[in-house]
């Protein structure tokens, strides 16, 4: 599916048929966003053409190539690979969506396989400031961008929270921590692998001189650099709170494995007591004095209920209780 | 909130309206220190214009932006985002401020939330040696970061003590210390991301040639990196003690496991000893010669003690009582 | 064994003598390309002295070599020694071959010693882009190192599908994980220690000027080199879950003993419970007001059962059982 | 306290009063050393306009400053601040003095608030090769480094040592092993952070063209590097074979908590064996054969101890007793 | 000891005295090597002498200096510091020899304390190639080098096989695994601390232009390098799977422990079955209806079993058994 916006004089155009992109381009001060969604090979071929673009760069846009981001610049064109993400429900692995981007003098083509970011919210910026126009698809890029690295945030706050569900379910010893702490670890390792190399491929666009972006878009690009450190940082951050919470949860149960061998060594020694003295008193010796008490029974219950009230006394001010 | 400080000849003034700074600006010889805690827009806005500060400097001085530390050059000034810290509380996560600074020809603005710092030990500092006006803001900025990394050092002694504290607990296996040692982790993570970027933010005003600090004031700055570095080193070093400390805990851990398990498994054959005999006395064999004897009972009481005894004394030499 | 391809105008040709080669090469727009397989001292010395090879570069493709990756230039031509992947049966070690590519200006010799890549998939691709053959031996060079670094790509697959296994293993408690995730390390390092070179070889090739590739050639060995850095990036990904996996079942596996120790204690409770009473009804008083009673061994048997009923509900309830 | 050392043609004189110092300089081919112990602030600024220091450098050799060891340049003078290493009694953390060293042309000054180095030692390789002299206060800057990195070598070998002493009490499961290698730790950090930026202030010394070295001496000094390299290796060999010996104390403890484990188990089953047959024929049963028996007794004390017999040998055979 | 190699025309003569050094060494196209064993300071005079060799060279050849390897250039010399390494038996450390190289023009000295390379291996490979005499002594050098380096290599295989029996040994639970890791560990530092210094050292001989190696002579030297980064590449290897072993025998260990305690406790269940049986029927209650029974004791015994037996099959089944 194509969606064509063109932005003129602080407008959005989202009428225009792909058949007067040719014209619409020649116009001075207008911006081009072609929104590319599941693109069939039909759809490529004519962006190719239209647009004059380079066949490798195309073939990087063709659905589930599933690239590493990059940048890559081709006679005056740059195809950028980048990643967006998504919340997921409980219990589902991380959502990363791959955009792809060709930006050109005065346009930007978009190719993804669903809606990684809203259309509208990238619309209604770039109108929002039409002096910003002059910086070419510079600006447009960035605005893309930006809502792209901004995806991040609700994925890493998500991730924040598990993070620190874990942390108490740790200490608590409650439910399934390590195989939380693993799906956790490949979230992380998954988010990793899409965020550094697109930290990379912004400082490519910020240091090399692409041509495309004026030095004031690269200011406002340094911001969106700035972003995905953090992102990098966060996931990095996150990485050491889960290893940090793999081993706290080690030691945690080591502790808890010897506070019950402690626990049921206690409660074993008293039983042991009293089935010393029951064991005692059921010897049948001819002469065994207490036998023939007349409260034998009741001397030897009671050695029972001494020795072990003071045995469980003992272990519970040693802390084995 | 405003609070406006103009160094001249030594001398500090507080008394000057908002309004006559562009006047006082023009003196020479002169430093101006506007110090804006929780600044409203309007706030951001007048001072914008009066010092014509970038849109982007300005919105990155913002209340409640939480950014990376770091140094941006905007025509003729610097923006430098850097953070102080607070000692607190006994359980309380460390306490991070943000502090922005944007620094000019013979001006120099703070915005933060609180008070990182002394805005009389700056004055102090400022007034004590008017001989280093002559290098203008560079100086001024100097103080001010050294106020702000000084920061660290209460807080990174706080943190030592908790270290110190923790080793004695996991070594003595008393309370909490998986909990503690995560807890601590999570704060020196907290800091070193804010100090790995400080210290390379200072290496920047170090290094590029950024026009408005003299090589005197750099002399001085050098000062401040080797602080900042300092301060990143006792976090690695402080993280090696932590992951350290968790590590000899689970050993320790495993260790008490282990002694408790001996200790158990010790009396366990004491007890078993003694069960063992009262159950033979107890068969009801017709011809058992021990149950008839005169002294039968004492005999069977005898050999209990003399055979527990005799464990209890050849588990305590082989050290597992 | 020696196997000569010599492309034409998009035609493949097979059935050239070796002995023809010399006046094949000196035909403009063909490529030759010449597949030894377990080479032989002879067929060596033969291609030497066809080809010109420099000794040194001769004896690194001698089989049985077993060489690092890596790229060399002599005089015009480029030694480049790279290694293929096969899946393997289950239990079975990753496999790996070498296989050592030498090009000159029209030419490129592949020497390897089975068939670790399919010749006809290249020659298909090699026909398929007659225009392609002006790049000279550069793009017969891609097309052998694409089909080269493809067979990792399902290695890699078997191994993440190990992965997944073995992460199900790990919380099912299921098997011998341990050793499973030692021979996954293993593989792992087997791969990184040749994918680490492969990938560095290939920049080699993109970033210095060897003459041989012409910048279009360049733009598609930039595609070899993401994917060998997806094979690295890969490999590394795998090497943090497999630790994770281990880390994890070292978890599990104290988790599992902790609960079989409490629930081990819980049954020893209960137990111990019915043995005290028994022990205490065992006893050989003279006066035992129960032992009497009409329904003395009926209370008893009573007693046991509420007490070791009670004990369990209170386990149960507690989460020991 | 001051104490004065002038090397004149291989001679050593200690008697020149400070007062003289300004006359003395001037002389040709005279190196002065003057060593300052605990400086007190008069003796500092007495130093400071005798050599016309700067302030900042002066105020980095004020007695308890605590610095990081570094190298500054100051107008044909050079600052560097180093450390000292003192072998320690049994159990006390490692000792490290600050030795902070100014340098100008034919002068050394030396800072330190004890005896890190012997100033006998220095002077006695001073006036032992005289023809060195030529080199001016690099020759002495070159022993007094010299002594200053040996001191590290015997702290280097107490910690092998300790190390060696740790690996025998791991795996003898003898003291306290886990505090020691914890304070083991904390000694090589220590070290680790004093020698890394030692060396690398060596470093600078040797790359950067001070205009105080020759060649020859700068030739020496590599000497040095090597040597401070050699300590910041040795540091992090042993902080691997720390961490090394940690973990297998980990492995040694579960080790032999499963050896007390089984242990424990089998002399549990061959009690259990005789309590069980004690309990069977503890029976009151009105028809049991074996109780009328002559040798009834005979028999169950026979059969006791030929089933617990039996299991300890089963049970040492299988190699858990 | 003093052995001198002469070799001219492809000839090697072993009978020169010292003393005919100095006239031998102006013939042209002639080589001279030098090997001395334990050189006494005697015998490193007459060679700096005789080689005008810098004293500084001199001193890092005497015997029992214990160096880092490094390359160091002293006008038109190059002095080099390596190591090689021999076999050892088994539980011996690994064995490394410091050999010390000074090359010249038309020279080689090794200096060693052994025999840690076969002369005659040398002389065979020098006098094999006259040819490459005329690369002068970067040819001998490349002899020596590629002698040393392949000493490494049977050392390595050892390591690999002690690996190989450590990884049967731990999933065995055989032997003293833990102290065997650590030793190989130990090794392992051993090597890496000196292979990877000798690689930077062969770098900087390959880089670096040192006067003496001609074109032709580095690329000989860079197959040396190839080897020595197999080397360290090896070592970290094995230290990988080193700490994998580790790490998989605490889990193994971990493992065990958890299957004695679930093994103890099925049998402590099944004997407690039958001891409260065997204690029910040895209560003294006057009315016990089965005591009275005709088979009342086939009927317990029978119960013991059939309990009993159910346990056993119940565990087996739920595979704690």
């Amino acid at each position: 599916m194509i969606q064509v916006h063109v932005f003129r004089k602080g407008q959005e155009a989202t009428d225009i048929p792909v058949a007067d992109l040719s014209q619409v381009r020649t116009e001075p001060r207008t911006l081009v966003w072609v929104d590319l969604v599941s693109a069939t090979p039909q759809e490529l071929a004519a962006m190719g053409e239209e647009f004059q673009l380079h066949p490798m760069a195309l073939a990087s846009c063709a659905p589930g190539a599933k690239q590493r981001p990059r940048v890559e610049e081709y006679e005056g064109q740059v195809l950028l690979v980048a990643y967006a993400s998504k919340p997921v429900g409980e219990g589902q692995p991380v959502d990363l969506h791959e955009l792809d981007v060709i930006t050109g003098q005065n346009f930007l083509l978009t190719f993804h396989g669903g809606h990684p970011i809203e259309a509208a919210a990238v619309a209604r910026r770039v109108t929002a400031r039409p002096e910003l126009a002059k910086h070419g698809a510079g600006f447009l890029l960035y605005v893309v961008l930006d809502e792209v690295v901004d995806t991040f945030f609700p994925t890493l706050d998500q991730i924040g929270e598990r993070i620190e569900d874990l942390e108490e379910a740790v200490f608590e010893a409650a439910g399934d921590v390590q195989s939380q702490i693993f799906s956790l670890r490949r979230d992380l390792i998954a988010i990793r692998r899409v965020a550094g190399p697109m930290r990379d491929a912004v400082i490519v666009l910020l240091r090399r001189d692409l041509g495309l972006l004026t030095r004031e878009s690269q200011r406002y690009l340094q911001d969106i650099y700035d972003h995905m450190v953090r992102v990098v940082e966060s996931v990095e951050d996150y990485q050491d709170l889960a290893s940090g919470a793999l081993e706290a949860s080690l030691a945690v149960i080591s502790n808890r494995v010897g506070t019950v061998a402690r626990n049921l060594g206690a409660y074993a020694a008293i039983f042991a007591v009293v089935t010393m003295i029951s064991g005692i008193y059921g010897m049948n010796f001819a002469h065994m004095p207490e036998l023939e008490w007349r409260f034998g029974y009741a001397w030897a219950l009671g050695l029972m209920v001494v020795l072990a009230g003071g045995l469980w006394v003992y272990f519970k001010r040693k802390g084995w209780l």
